[in-house]
């Protein structure tokens, strides 16, 4: 199956994950999905990393499935990166949780494929089960949009192990991104900053 | 009018604008344009900053339009900032070119606004005229492509008046965007990425 229609491309898309535990809790949270396009068959691979310690990792291990929502909302990226989304963002298929305001969204069967002990990477082989595509749009490129996913991955990044040089040259790119999404953002944008720089 | 439709939104939307000369000849480079929003009546104004010795700026003075572009195909940025674009690339509109390969483009009339004589930067309020929209699409946010934009963006900036400090600067962040677009980037923004190194 190739996904390029539900927008999971070549290389790694950026996308919001939402899991469920056995209990039925939602969780959401931005990953990266993985795209290797095999050749021979012009059809593409899917992967995840998935870290050791994270709500993720422990509901796919233990439901072997996950959600890829696509979406362009900085406010959504940024608030499941550092929050619980309530329960009034999600919508329910087949009893498993979607974002209601995903561009998309494709249900993955996840296969347990590799663990990376050093890094506490797990890596998952994702085949998918079901598409939904909510709505297709236009959309220019925003710097202010790309700025915010820089800053929240840096800012989610451990940061215990880093020396005075790593924590300088973090400190610089944050503020470049936020000059950024000043400049460039609009009114999401810079409401995801405002939220980013409040939580770290 | 409002052109959230077309996919320019607000803050600063990256596309590439379209223009010609009095004699008919194309041209096309990436340009922002800015949207801002009037509270009131809930619409967006438009405008764009030229720069002083740009063929995009002698081409509006010539003809007062340009037409804006927007696409997600990094190859299309950076070659359009690095070379001419060949005449196979445009489609004219009413003998106005535009690019055939844009999810949509946006007519405008350009109103001369304000000089800003130390800085080379014409800014001109745009109307628009007629809006096309060719392809709707979901696509997910890669990390990649924008990289692909900031360093074009910084390879095209004016580099003469850098000292030391600030060449370090930028060519740490080359390599940081170059680092991104290798692990996250797909086939068109690892292409766009080696036709920058050529060009830089």
């Amino acid at each position: 199956m190739n996904l390029k229609e539900a927008g999971i491309g070549e290389g790694i898309s950026e996308v919001i994950v939402t899991t469920k535990s056995t209990s039925g809790e939602p969780n959401a949270a931005p990953i990266g999905i993985i795209a290797v396009t095999n050749e021979d068959e012009n059809e593409n691979n899917y992967f995840v990393r998935l870290y050791k310690g994270s709500k993720t990792l422990s509901n796919v291990r233990e439901t072997n499935k996950l959600a890829a929502n696509v979406t362009n909302d900085a406010v959504l990226f940024v608030k499941s990166a550092f929050e619980s989304l309530n329960e009034t963002y999600f919508s329910l298929f087949s009893g498993f949780p979607v974002l209601k305001e995903a561009n998309s969204w494709t249900l993955f069967d996840c296969a347990f494929s590799e663990k990376r002990i050093k890094s506490g990477i797990f890596l998952f082989q994702l085949t998918p089960l079901a598409v939904k595509i909510n709505r297709k749009e236009v959309k220019a490129i925003n710097r202010g949009l790309n700025a915010v996913i820089e800053a929240a991955i840096l800012a989610t990044r451990n940061a215990i192990a880093e020396d005075e040089r790593e924590r300088t040259e973090r400190e610089k790119l944050m503020a470049l991104y936020a000059r950024i999404v000043e400049k460039c953002g609009g009114s999401r944008e810079k409401e995801a900053l405002k939220i980013l720089q409040e939580k770290t």
